[in-house]
């Protein structure tokens, strides 16, 4: 079972990833916790000059990094534990990108998804929990983690962005959602996180 | 006017490179003098991942880092150098990608193209000087060459690789300059240097 977390900044991503994570490690089921980018030896290297705020990166060079990252991070973390029979929780994957460079920065839909089905060799989650929120919602929270934790070099690239930018990524992942409603789970992450962990679980088929 | 020199390991590249340098600025051209990967910031950070032998990239994370790089090199470097009406002299670029991971790993060709074009938003040299020669000449002098200046980390990913693979490679180059009869013009990599110079530059149209 691979299952991604999507959603804006701020959207809670991490807190529901760590209750699912708690859930699992309860029964007994063997995953994989990772995230993009910077889930293998490679995005580790590629991570802060992704998410470097300061950086000029031409949008085609940030776009085949993400994909670089995506295919080896596919390649060496997220197939071979799928073929250990073990869950994969995923934060972000595929439809960031999509969102992000697609529907935020009006780069090509259909082109990012063919990039993204060659650079994973057609490997899409079986399961996507979208935290959907309004985005001031979001900006709010995530400029609040920034002010609580400091504002460091390596954080913000894209928080620094305008809100414009994030409604157009909010109803990129709403578009996705409507155009795989199997894959995808819309999850309404302004509810309290324990509500949100028992509607992750019950669309997972597991049951509290 | 957009330069670039092509060919196997060891073919005298950068000698060439040296000598046609040494040449524009005894003519007072103006010139950038460049190379792939690694001829921009961001590359400087991927080439040693590109280069290293001991590595385990993913056969398409790496064509992305080589088109990351290629992407930036040419917004951040290639593109202004010709805008401000400079040569530019490059040590390797798009052909070389596909020559490499088309001919030699056996990736689409036709995919590479397209990807090529995309990360260059379609920039091809306006003269590409290939250094034909036979394979077996070409890695006896790489050979030579690690061997006089010891193998480094750094070096060798590609000269590691079996013969058979530079033979397809060398095929593959020589493929290319057929298609693209105007842009193409093939040097006998076995002659003296200075007969390589003149040869390059009467093609170039610089009347020596």
């Amino acid at each position: 079972m691979f299952v991604t977390v999507e959603g804006v900044e701020g959207a809670g991503k991490s807190t529901l990833l760590n209750l699912l994570a708690r859930e699992l490690e309860r029964r007994g089921i063997a995953f994989l916790r990772t995230r993009e980018p910077g889930g293998c030896g490679l995005g580790a290297s590629l991570r802060p000059l992704l998410l470097d705020v300061s950086s000029r990166l031409d949008s085609r060079a940030e776009l085949f990094l993400f994909l670089a990252d995506r295919a080896q991070h596919v390649a060496e973390t997220i197939r071979p534990a799928l073929e250990r029979d073990e869950w994969v929780l995923c934060d972000r994957y595929a439809d960031s990108t999509i969102a992000y460079q697609g529907y935020g920065r009006g780069m090509d839909i259909d082109r990012l998804q063919t990039l993204n089905d060659y650079a994973t060799k057609g490997l899409w989650p079986d399961r996507t929990l979208l935290l959907d929120l309004p985005v001031e919602t979001g900006l709010d929270r995530a400029r609040a983690r920034n002010g609580r934790e400091g504002l460091s070099a390596s954080e913000g690239r894209f928080e620094a962005e305008e809100k414009a930018f994030h409604q157009r990524i909010r109803e990129g992942f709403l578009d996705r959602a409507a155009r795989w409603p199997e894959r995808f789970q819309i999850l309404d992450a302004t509810l309290a996180p324990q509500q949100l962990l028992q509607q992750a679980l019950s669309g997972l088929g597991i049951v509290s």
